[in-house]
């Protein structure tokens, strides 16, 4: 793992968190974007070193959504970026990792994204994602 | 806000953790401090643009024990660093940002550190620090 790329935040509503993102901490609206297939509509935010992901479920079947229902808003996942994801999901296998996603999915920005499963990994969610070329 | 410094995660022992972030992850480990007035041993762990703070606590007075208790291991809180953190704090307070720490306190590694209430942040665990001169 080289870098964090973005921490995910599950939020109930990007509208009014960025009064406290954009408008107090000050941070820069790179874009938003709906994932249909996750039923999320997610804004990013430039942090500098790294991107927050805001994630607002549209959807009940958005785990984004269950997320909520359970824990409330928060911190939902870090995301590495990686080269070479598909070697590097089974590299974690070989190490004893537990994959929620065996083979890579496109996520949002176009990237390919998979997690690790929270029972490998002290209860944090974590993502290894690799950019699209021209992202 | 310029960049995140840290993230900070709750773990019940580092030592069991480092099989995953320094042996698997493969993130090296920068150094480790045992704060007596947090109740905590924190191992900082280079992640490329930020670092992890893994935070093992060592008394059942420690903040880090009752949110193991609570919600169990996991990711604990975001670190911002920033400059002039006693204006940064009168600034968030003029924002409508209840802080945990009207003044900076003393964190590791000799920083300046103060905590936003996540009643302010949609229930995420901000933090502002500043780098001790020299760190």
């Amino acid at each position: 793992m080289k870098a964090v790329d973005h921490i995910g935040i599950a939020v109930k509503s990007i509208e009014s968190s960025l009064s406290l993102y954009r408008d107090i901490f000050g941070l820069r609206l790179l874009k938003t974007e709906r994932v249909e297939s996750e039923g999320v509509i997610i804004a990013f935010l430039d942090a500098g070193n790294l991107k927050l992901e805001l994630l607002e479920p549209f959807s009940e079947k958005s785990a984004i959504y269950s997320f909520i229902e359970k824990k409330g808003e928060g911190i939902h996942h870090i995301a590495f970026s990686v080269q070479g994801i598909e070697d590097r999901i089974e590299e974690l296998k070989r190490n004893g990792i537990r994959m929620i996603h065996d083979k890579p999915k496109r996520g949002a920005a176009g990237a390919e994204v998979a997690f690790l499963h929270p029972s490998s990994t002290g209860r944090v969610l974590y993502e290894i994602c690799e950019k699209s070329k021209g992202e």
